[in-house]
């Protein structure tokens, strides 16, 4: 059934009235009409199963039906800390990331960035927010995935202490394993940060550890930053009983 | 450092005679020179580390100095069967399970595949065998992957037979997990089918079930085809402690 994020003030007593642009998907891009079922959902895990009753092309309204909280959503909330890179993968980091259930990003310029430009990475933030919200909507989760502003390296370690528990995927690190460094996790939030393509410096890796930040391997062969990112995701979300 | 696999007959007593094309890899893209170090590979597992001694724009050779068998190489070896889509997901797909570890693709068509024609699937053959090398040396595996021939639906059915376990990717599935499903396992080799966008119709479902074939979630949320291939994957190999 397809499933459309709208803003709160979208949801009335009783009913939902689509914004004009939503109207217009629901309209003419998917053909839908009134007695069509689909499901809303207000940002807050909350998702309404509405019956549709006016379409036209700027204005569709429906009926709520029934409404509960979504059951898909993760349990702990995953934040992904990524390198910037081309636009393709970057993009694609969003997409497959929302997809396994990530609750937040946070693009980081590092010294081996290939974007090295936090204005250029600014621009293109409505962009990002629209692949999230697609993939969100797609995938049935019960939220968009909240994108933070770019940040350089060290204020991402700064912000990596603020979750019960801070990671950094390090292709040098043998030993240290997602498994073995979230046995026992009774938190509820954490974040990784992966590493640029060419991983991260000497001195980077130095700052983390001496900034408490734990240093983890995601096994025993070489991915790439895009690769990295959804397989640190994947291993954590079903560690941590959050994937299914 | 460097990885190239080479064909066996460049595999001298003592020495390494690479072949005109990786030749002026190494000379003219990478650059490298007499007295630099490589690894090379037979693609049976083991590889070498050399010397280069000459190196000229045709022609490279290079002493060995040592050789061994690869440490990264998974102990399960894991076929992916995947639905053929659009060229630069499935593209995608190779390249990320090759670096996550799998040991073999094969490409399927469904009743829901974008592509439909086998033989139009067999001319991109030699283009993926190259997708495949590049990431087996990129990720630093000790085998390139196998591609085997596209197949039907009910072939890949058969094939899934083939396996100590067959799994089939089914998103209406909901409780029969990859951790659930193998737990005990102890068999060597794993084939797991992924669906095409849109998933498996209720027919192919049915006859899965009927072959003997198990059914499995691979979580809450509504993966994309390509995300689900690698999600299967690092799942899989985790499971059976193959990803570390």
């Amino acid at each position: 059934m397809n499933r459309f994020f709208l803003s709160p003030a979208c949801f009335q007593p009783g009913e939902v009235i689509f914004d004009p642009e939503t109207s217009r998907q629901v309209s003419r891009v998917l053909r839908l009409r009134a007695g069509d079922r689909v499901i809303t959902l207000d940002g807050t895990g909350e998702e309404y199963l509405l019956e549709l009753q006016q379409v036209s092309k700027s204005s569709v309204t429906g009926k709520i039906l029934t409404h509960q909280m979504t059951k898909s959503e993760p349990r702990v909330a995953l934040t992904i800390l990524v390198g910037l890179t081309q636009r393709d993968k970057f993009e694609w980091v969003l997409q497959k990331c929302t997809e396994i259930g990530c609750a937040a990003f946070t693009p980081v310029i590092t010294s081996r960035s290939l974007v090295q430009d936090i204005r250029s990475a600014e621009q293109k933030i409505e962009r990002w927010q629209q692949i999230l919200r697609e993939a969100a909507e797609q995938s049935g989760r019960g939220r968009i995935p909240v994108l933070n502003p770019p940040v350089l390296f060290l204020q991402a370690l700064e912000q990596l202490r603020g979750f019960d528990l801070g990671l950094v995927a390090y292709e040098m690190e043998r030993t240290k394993t997602i498994k073995k460094m979230l046995r026992g996790f009774k938190g509820e939030s954490l974040g990784i940060l992966i590493g640029p393509e060419g991983g991260l410096s000497e001195e980077e890796a130095q700052r983390t550890k001496q900034g408490g930040i734990i240093l983890v391997s995601l096994g025993a062969r070489t991915l790439r930053m895009e690769t990295a990112a959804i397989v640190a995701s994947t291993l954590i979300l079903h560690q941590l009983k959050s994937l299914d």
